[in-house]
């Protein structure tokens, strides 16, 4: 926990642990929660909502249309400082802003040691019109209901990470058979995803959401850790309230890495964003 | 042409329109050429060649791995300066380096204009190991002279761009409709690529093939030019000599915006490289 009071007063774990603090132009600070750990290290989609706030926080735009983030070192709970650097700030009638971000946090000797680094290109949702003539279409999932949370999960099993406490994930059975020890050689993973707490979706959420699923490198036989080397999320869509559908999909695990493409649908089965990172194996 | 030695004897239009020259520490010059232009800009993918080149000498590493790029304003023939940063050069034992660069011009009061910002990590290809466990299959497209090129366009149609005297581009019929009037909808190209001068493909020609294909919007029956937001790109093995097979597909064209995703395929039938653009409608 935080021992200073961070942004305004929230009503979300997911609020609370990406707040960030302006200490001086172009440097905030951020209290990084143990809440989203995978094993020891913190979750990417975690580090870039919260760079996606400090991003926010410095740009005259509120909306993530493009961030691309490259992974340096594994993020650990506790402080940490966003260094952002404006790019582009849109002076005359510019509809987007570009800046630059860098996570940094300090080693047990108090040495700097840089975490992600981020370029993001911001606009205004709100703003956007024109046509949807798109054809992707939501993938075919069971309800919720018929999914399966963490707690179905047998015992002896891979083992549940702390951040999974903080979502209402529910996996597309045809999708989980690793779980049992049984990948479907795919590379594919589906779920229903709410914040715990009941914080409906925006923005800033989705950013967490395209990294929050169980990597789909389990339905393809691997266990472990995947670190992410580099990842890419484009907001297409500001999310209507209600449970998001994420699909994952892996086409090449070749020579120790694998891309991973993610999509999420809003409840009105609207593709709000896309991602694609690329993970070790 | 530039007006000075750039690089080591050159071969190739790819390899002279690219060059850079190192002026001092993270800074390098270029003279982009008016060869690769789309109508007045300079096309997206060898901007990124460009500012790869640059990349490539300014960090220990020699290929790039995952390279995202934020573009800014259009950039135009002439000179140009790239500045690089280092965020993580390996010191140790590290497998990958990181960098920062820039790519700027002057306009014609001599102001300073960015035109891309990019974010890459760098890795040795050659050092890569491990099992290819792909489920991706290339492209099933007709041999390069069942394919289109540009010669076989007709008068008054699309206008061929200068950039694509710089390739031999053989498009699938089934997705070069739109030249006639008969865009499919489905938002796909495929073609067969090589550099018309017959320099074989390397990993940085890569970065500039997953954009030299006409746009998918195109296939969507959009018109003009629909310039690049954000690029990321994937090199994931370096290519074997030979035609290259690029498949671009795009699934949400919504509010004035899409996105392109791109598989690049050696003779080898590897894939060989992954890109995603965000591009306005």
């Amino acid at each position: 926990m935080s021992d200073a009071p961070l942004d305004a007063p929230v009503t979300s774990e997911f609020d609370r642990d990406t707040a960030v603090r302006p200490r001086e132009q172009g440097v905030l600070e951020a209290q990084l929660s143990p809440g989203w750990a995978i094993g020891r290290a913190l979750n990417g989609g975690y580090l870039l909502s919260v760079l996606g706030r400090a991003l926010r926080e410095s740009l005259p735009h509120p909306d993530p249309f493009a961030i691309s983030a490259h992974y340096l070192t594994a993020s650990v709970a506790g402080p940490a400082e966003i260094r952002t650097e404006p790019v582009r700030t849109g002076r005359t009638v510019s509809t987007v802003s570009t800046a630059s971000a860098a996570l940094v946090q300090r080693d047990a000797e108090g040495n700097e040691i840089e975490r992600v680094r981020a370029l993001a290109t911001y606009g205004d949702l709100d703003a956007l019109t024109g046509e949807v003539r798109t054809g992707a279409k939501p993938p075919a999932m069971p309800p919720p209901e018929h999914c399966f949370s963490a707690s179905d999960a047998p015992s002896g099993g891979v083992p549940v990470p702390e951040m999974s406490h903080r979502l209402d994930l529910r996996l597309d059975p045809e999708t989980c058979g690793w779980a049992l020890g049984e990948p479907s050689g795919r590379g594919e993973i589906r779920a229903w995803l709410s914040l715990a707490d009941g914080r409906e979706p925006d923005p800033l959420s989705l950013l967490m959401a395209v990294d929050a699923l169980p990597p789909t490198g389990f339905d393809l036989g691997l266990t472990g850790w995947l670190p992410t080397v580099e990842m890419s999320v484009h907001v297409r869509a500001r999310p209507a309230p209600g449970p998001l559908r994420v699909s994952l999909t892996t086409r090449n695990l070749a020579t120790g890495f694998l891309e991973e493409d993610g999509e999420i649908w809003d409840s009105a089965d609207r593709l709000v964003a896309q991602s694609r990172q690329l993970a070790r194996a």
